[in-house]
């Protein structure tokens, strides 16, 4: 997590992905003031600096110095192999937690305002009112505190909805909570009791798989599930088993364990489930110039950036 | 608009219209500190007080002391013949504004995430990202800054959307609203062109028929019309032109000039349009229960309740 040496990084040469897009190249060259070059199936001699989405297994090797990822989740990038040894990693976060925050609201409301049920009257040109849902004064229990946890939890609360947060180790209440509770506690239980949708923005790392099992999902009483996070942070059958019980109301899968879903994918078979094909956080070009920008500004100051990640804890 | 008399208010009789359950007539027994008796054929003799919906032919005479609409709009009403004289009407709004302002944000926020999109490629098993768009910085205008439009605004506000409002006179700024313009000033052309959402939270009087015309309509630039005020203040034939046009984007209808729409009304075939079937405002009994006790504590002061309508003016 350290930022790469001034000496090295003022001669490293710059390379970008084929995934990343010429104006976004463009940018990258005049906030690094240097030409951006294709990658190179074989690595360059000399220190360079990675702009993509995949590290190349040729370019995991000593002379990267940073790596700058167009994403936000790095699980797939840091379960492709080791790490190189000293290489910075950051990411991009862009207006991620803000869109995401608006994709739960979209839904949670969708859900009270009976939006689906309208849609599907007006095609049969039916007359016939539907009952809503307040959400003020609702609890939602939202797993995952950090970022973009907690710009979800700052619209809902907007709304008047009680937020908690579910973090392993609970310090000061971050932005957007209402209060936060310990992963696993009797707290925990109380509130997915209490709550009337619980969300996930949790990372994928060794702590989080199958995070959601049965014991989470039939301590609930009626929530709906709502995924932002990953998927194989779910049980995907103590789901379907507690969506089958009740006591899961419904959910909305933005993520899968198995991504993308084929056609004869059971999970499109889920009872009251949406599923919305990894569309929550979509990465603009203007983010990714963004976040690289405020990561260049830190690093040539010697400092580490806030976007950059610990590869170690994996987030 | 002034109350009663407190001697004739004192000994004046409670009528319930038949439409009003019997939980919310014990608790205007309650209230009153009186019997309930459904409503007559004929005019009772002597003082009465009148809680329900529409106002039969029969009790519009000069026993009539107070009326007690347990619906927020007041338009059929007040069209149905003309007022009994001194006779003072009151409206139930209960957490209607509320309801309203969610309404309209999950419409808002559906099209944005695309929540009909993504539940139709559900339904079809496909695995396909779709974009988002952010309504952060974004304008909606809204017609009519009473209780129901600074609800509305209020809320859009706290996602980080501009709020502007119309209206006839503009005074302060009410709550909810970045700025107001007056109904038919080059600001009003101005906000229109900028608008992403032109909400309608208008009443239908004189004033506001078909006050969506084709000039209001040509005025805007892509903008989703969302009308949750009356059907009859917008000229149909004028949006349905602007749908076709394009300067209305889509529109979402809580209400159209003739409800209930029957399964031949050309409104269901109006493109980018969902009709919701006069749901958005829904009152709930503990909305009429609260807002008539809270009448009724005004009235028996001397004062005039917050919810009395004008019935010259119509809201």
């Amino acid at each position: 997590m350290r930022p790469p040496h001034p000496a090295p990084l003022a001669r490293a040469r710059l390379l970008t992905s084929p995934s990343v897009g010429p104006a976004v190249v463009r940018e990258l060259e005049r906030i690094t003031d240097r030409p951006a070059e294709p990658a190179y199936a074989s690595a360059p001699d000399g220190p360079f600096v990675y702009v993509g989405g995949a590290l190349p297994e040729a370019l995991r090797n000593p002379g990267l110095l940073w790596f700058h990822s167009v994403n936000a989740g790095t699980d797939a990038l840091l379960a492709a192999g080791p790490w190189p040894e000293g290489a910075l990693l950051t990411r991009t976060v862009g207006r991620m937690g803000e869109r995401i925050a608006q994709y739960v609201l979209a839904w949670a409301l969708s859900e009270c305002q009976s939006v689906p049920e309208h849609t599907a009257q007006h095609a049969r040109a039916e007359w016939r009112r539907l009952p809503s849902e307040l959400v003020a004064g609702r609890t939602a229990v939202v797993h995952g505190t950090g970022r973009i946890g907690s710009a979800v939890a700052g619209l809902l609360r907007a709304c008047a909805v009680r937020t908690v947060g579910v973090c392993r180790t609970p310090r000061a209440v971050p932005p957007g909570f209402d209060r936060v509770v310990r992963a696993g506690s009797d707290e925990e239980s109380a509130a997915l009791a209490d709550a009337r949708w619980v969300v996930s923005a949790l990372p994928l790392t060794a702590a989080t798989e199958r995070y959601f099992d049965a014991a989470r999902f039939s301590a609930m009483r009626g929530a709906t599930f709502i995924n932002v996070g990953r998927g194989a942070t779910v049980d995907m059958a103590a789901l379907e088993a507690a969506l089958h019980g009740g006591t899961v109301r419904g959910a909305v899968l933005d993520v899968l364990p198995d991504e993308p879903a084929g056609p004869g994918d059971p999970a499109w078979r889920l009872p009251r489930t949406v599923i919305t094909s990894h569309s929550a956080g979509i990465t603009a070009e203007e983010d990714v110039v963004g976040d690289f920008a405020a990561c260049w500004a830190d690093v040539a100051r010697g400092r580490t950036p806030a976007l950059a990640v610990d590869t170690g804890r994996g987030y």
